[in-house]
């Protein structure tokens, strides 16, 4: 049997389960498609007719004369299921099915698709589907799709290999893509992945050396360790992919929950998820598109490599400031060039001026010009990447405004261009000698934000053990475990509620006092929990009215022990957080503590575990962390020892136990004081025990 | 002598000054664009020449048989200045200057502006510019620019009006116009805007019947006075304006200052403004060409209207999807039908479904089902508009796609379109036939957001009084004034520091006290502030402390009094401030108290006065407020008492006073207790007191 992939992807033969000798049905689309595009290999369509399209019909999979590569099914629900048990029967590589119905449709469309998955165990017949509009692959001329899109004629053959959870996407991708001038090496609607998932499917073309850059449409995060897998492929062979995914709104979040039957999981994660497996996520459909040509010639960026820098250099200032604005609003900077720079400018004749721009006017519509300016740029150490803005001249001569781009791009990688009239012309040379560039000035930033943000991929976290959720410790237990990942916490005993109060503390008053019990989350909603007591007498006081409290609110549950903890003043709180995602696995998570934060939803995510230079990466990304950097004349927290507890805290990742981890709040202490954990909560897998 | 706009967009004679007959010179470029554009009128080439392009030249514009309406002045610097000088001199009633040199470059450029300025004082010679690169009326078929944007045969014509603060995105918004099917009235360049302004210039076309809406680039905000009235006029005619405006990111609102001189203000100031006068303000470019179909037939929303709420259908949920993240991304909300909209639908054959979006999948295509799921939300009183997305039949038949959506747009306008695919002719079809159509998901969610934000246009406040900023009153004298206004504070007295703890406070212990003078702004950095006083001695001693302090940081200030205050403990504390800004006047902001609230910049700005539902919807804008709102069950802040107190401090706009007025903190208290300015500074204007 041929691999699966290999029999999707380039099929000697194909089976079309319920063609239609209809035109104006969807299901006589993949026949006149596969013939239009001139596929070479053999065609069956399974039909209860003689002939469709003027070609012999079959009446049934187990009526063919050979054991085709690909069964395309294009009947509804409860047919397509019949087919698919067929194909598995019959021994079909891969077969592909174009109906919905099944867990996006609610408890009973589950149980068909558990019924689908099961008619495939055991056998040897992988699935692409269900709700796959089909795929296509140029260099095979097989278009085997429904999708209206792949009516047209000459389709654009190319490098980009698109895969889409949406399936009408594959078509838009390859309209707008055509508009600049970008081919495809092939397209996948890989549909609701119950089986073959995106990842399988576009890492099985990796080797295909036509295939320079992958696309990705995503509504939902499924599969995420092939993904990974594949995204770390795609890197060790330079080639970029590209992901623009829903779900940056809680509404559209929602909305691929209710598309696709799948859970969405939080838009952060994803992102977190995306930037490390080197994934460019780019926000803008436009820069899906225009990306590519971008990501090619940009390296992703190591850890640790410096904030990247901009240069921008127009004939147009009101132009290039929207780029310069979109680019702010996206946190990366465009600096006017340095001293060095300005030097060999000046000595080319260019007047550097003094703003972030350079800004040539109209002397640089003359081709020397922009190629001495965008030499000094290109050479210049201070940049990461030289925007190169063109104005009118841009569409009245394309010729003359492209020359010194296309010049200094054969020399130099970091290099783009925006132009700001509608310049066809120009774009499709530029697009054609492979120079990025960009028609809007959004996309333009989109684009250079998302290559900025990728990250060297790293291999996945081990894989989460067996045995699901476990035990809760409770919060000295919790503190033991803490300590031994080198996690401070605020000093503490454990007591008995009914001896607090009567033997002397190892720390000194004001303390407060906690109901100590594995099974309470919630302590103060149980008044489990008083603050700044002073004496012992108050202690004991507290310990008895806590005991009382919680005993009246959760009778039967035996708390009886207290946790007597040292009052601290610190300069700020913040929330440090551990857990396995179903999907990507460990996480680790930072926030400011308190309402706002939650409010602000102002928090970084990172995959597990992570070293002292993410963790310091993730500090920058809270903004309210910026109060704790001696913002404004305040004294500075440690950031360090933050940063350390980030990093020990996400070694969980590489031991089995702990399923999740919240330290709520963590106490950052003045510079040089370090961090303190002032409650905590651990929830261990089953079976497992610190 | 004409009107200096009506000879500036409509001369009937032009002198070009410095015409050039090299045509490979920009200046060679009005005099040729004139001819091939068919203007009607007399040109005069004035040059040290016999002939330019073959057409007699002047020696000057002295020599010229006749004063002409209009000299487009396109000499360097210094030369542009003597012509201006001589247009003045001859009575010419509008003059552009094409060239740079004056405020935008530094301290002698600012002398060159006021010289220019001087030139023209108390004759009736209006200048446009300088850094003009000219303007355009394709109605008069006047051409008269140095923008080779315009070398370009058949200008569309239409009815658009396109004024620029950059030369250059005129050409830019004229080529991406074309390439949307939008035609164009005229464009203008307004340059420096150093006597004739955007707002006039524009406000002189208001009554042309050609135009139809006005598009407006910004890079800063100038001339505030006369573009509120060309906007409240533009209002009263349904001629919808949009801007898009540079400056959202810090970078841009620098390169503003820098690239045009002029103060770029705060952007939500200006955002505040534009939306106060009616003006959408998108944040695309894409959109800034597409909006205006959509504002045609959108009217603006009247104060205190619902929340709008957008329905969705389509025939590719995926593309949809795109539009609803934009939209959630810009808090507008996409909701599915209500019951009795479910029930038309579902009579009509079509299945509701349970999601946000209704998608119609295949079998929208159809033309009937596409237009009766239109018509059963278009009728529908839930939304406010509806997005018809269309996938790729839109580009493969358009006609079908695009026929329900044309004949639902002749019985509703609210109704917008969004072609997933590249779909040119759909797009053609549309926007000819006046239906807004978007080609990105991004402009479509930009227009849609921007048209929602849009308020009824307010006349102006009252001007601000001559007299510039006067002496600061003192904390007791500022609680006064704002008790006259209505806003209430802490129990406090004024007293002698001698006097402190001698006599019986009107309120209980513990209390605040604060160094009492005008001059001094932060009283804790001089030690001034106690707090927590609990005792007449520990007051006693807390004011001579005070004292001693003060004069330590302030000797010979004499600061010998203090303000005793009584201590709240409120829910939370805001920052109200009232302030004339230079350009747009009287603005109120409101804010969240604290360091996390400058770093979030989390605040709220309207143009003062405010009513209280103004007051209300400022609230809801400043984030970090939710947590007043019984967020989580947290108990709720007077917000009542806060929205009056907001609409009593916008009231100093009625005034001519006080200058500027900041309360902060002012404590919210619980629901039904009210607010309470616990600090408050106030500057007066110069000669008033109060």
């Amino acid at each position: 049997m041929r691999s699966a992939p290999a029999a999707l992807l380039s099929p000697r033969s194909i089976a079309i389960v319920g063609a239609s000798d209809d035109i104006t049905k969807t299901a006589s689309r993949p026949l006149r498609f596969l013939r239009a595009g001139g596929f070479a290999g053999t065609v069956y369509p399974i039909a209860r007719r003689e002939t469709v399209m003027g070609e012999q019909a079959f009446p049934s999979l187990s009526a063919l004369p050979e054991c085709p590569d690909h069964a395309f099914v294009l009947l509804p629900t409860e047919g397509a299921m019949a087919a698919v048990a067929e194909c598995a029967r019959l021994g079909i590589p891969a077969v592909t099915v174009l109906a919905g119905g099944f867990s996006e449709a609610g408890p009973e469309g589950a149980a068909r698709e558990d019924a689908l998955r099961e008619s495939l165990r055991g056998t040897g017949t992988r699935l692409l589907g269900p709700n796959s509009i089909g795929l296509v692959n140029l260099h095979h001329r097989m278009v085997l799709t429904a999708n209206a899109a792949f009516a047209e004629p000459d389709l654009p053959l190319g490098g980009a290999f698109v895969a889409s959870q949406s399936g009408s996407m594959i078509g838009a991708i390859l309209s707008r893509g055509r508009g600049r001038g970008l081919g495809f090496a092939g397209l996948v609607s890989v549909g609701a992945e119950v089986d073959l998932d995106l990842g399988s499917i576009c890492a099985a073309t990796l080797d295909d050396p036509r295939i320079t850059s992958y696309l990705l449409f995503l509504e939902t995060l499924r599969g995420a360790s092939a993904l990974r897998d594949f995204a770390a492929g795609a890197a060790a062979r330079g080639k970029p992919v590209v992901a623009y995914k829903l779900g940056r709104s809680t509404e559209a979040a929602e909305l691929a929950v209710s598309h696709t039957g799948a859970l969405a999981g939080e838009d952060d994660v994803a992102d977190a998820f995306l930037r490390d497996c080197g994934i460019a996520r780019v926000d803008t459909l436009e820069s899906l598109l225009e990306a590519p040509a971008l990501l090619r010639r940009l390296p992703i960026r190591k850890a640790g490599a410096r904030k990247p820098v901009v240069g921008v250099v127009t004939t147009t200032g009101g132009g290039a400031a929207m780029v310069v604005d979109g680019l702010g609003m996206r946190g990366v900077s465009v600096e006017g060039p340095a001293e060095a720079t300005r030097a060999r400018l000046a000595a080319a004749g260019i007047d550097p001026g003094h703003g972030r721009i350079l800004d040539l006017t109209l002397a640089g519509v003359r081709p020397e010009v922009m190629g001495a300016a965008l030499d000094a740029l290109l050479a210049a150490p201070e940049y990461d990447l030289v925007v190169a803005v063109a104005g009118s001249s841009s569409r009245f001569q394309p010729e003359l405004a492209v020359q010194p781009v296309l010049e200094a791009a054969r020399g130099s990688a970091h290099i783009a261009s925006f132009c700001v009239p509608e310049a066809p012309q120009a774009i499709a040379m530029l697009a054609e000698a492979g120079v990025p560039v960009f028609r809007t000035p959004e996309a333009c930033a989109d684009a250079i934000a998302a290559a900025f943000a990728r990250r060297e991929p790293r291999p996945a976290a081990a894989p989460i053990p067996a045995g699901g959720e476990g035990r809760m410790l409770d919060e000295a237990e919790a503190y033991e475990l803490l300590a031994a990942l080198g996690v401070p916490h605020a000093p503490c005993v454990a007591l008995p509620a009914a001896s607090a109060g009567r033997e002397e503390l190892p720390f000194p008053y004001p303390v407060a006092v906690k109901v100590l019990h594995p099974d309470i989350l919630h302590k103060s909603d149980l008044g489990g929990v008083v603050l700044g007591v002073a004496s012992d007498a108050a202690l004991a006081e507290a310990a008895g009215r806590i005991v009382e409290s919680v005993a009246a609110h959760r009778p039967g549950l035996g708390a009886d022990r207290v946790l007597v903890q040292a009052m601290t003043k610190p300069l700020g709180e913040v929330l440090v957080g551990y857990r396995r995602d179903p999907q990507v696995g460990p996480i680790i998570l930072l926030a400011a503590g308190g309402v706002l934060t939650e409010i602000y939803r102002d928090r970084s995510v990172r995959l597990a575990p992570v070293d002292h230079g993410a963790a310091r990466e993730m500090i920058a990304e809270v903004r309210a962390l910026r109060a704790l950097e001696g913002y404004r004349g305040r004294p500075p927290g440690d950031m360090e020892a933050l940063a350390a507890a980030i990093v020990a805290i996400s070694r969980l990742a590489e031991r089995g136990d702990v399923v999740e981890c919240e330290i709520n709040p963590l106490m950052v202490l003045a510079e040089g004081r370090g961090v303190m954990a002032v409650d905590a909560v651990i929830r261990l897998g089953r079976d497992s025990d610190p």
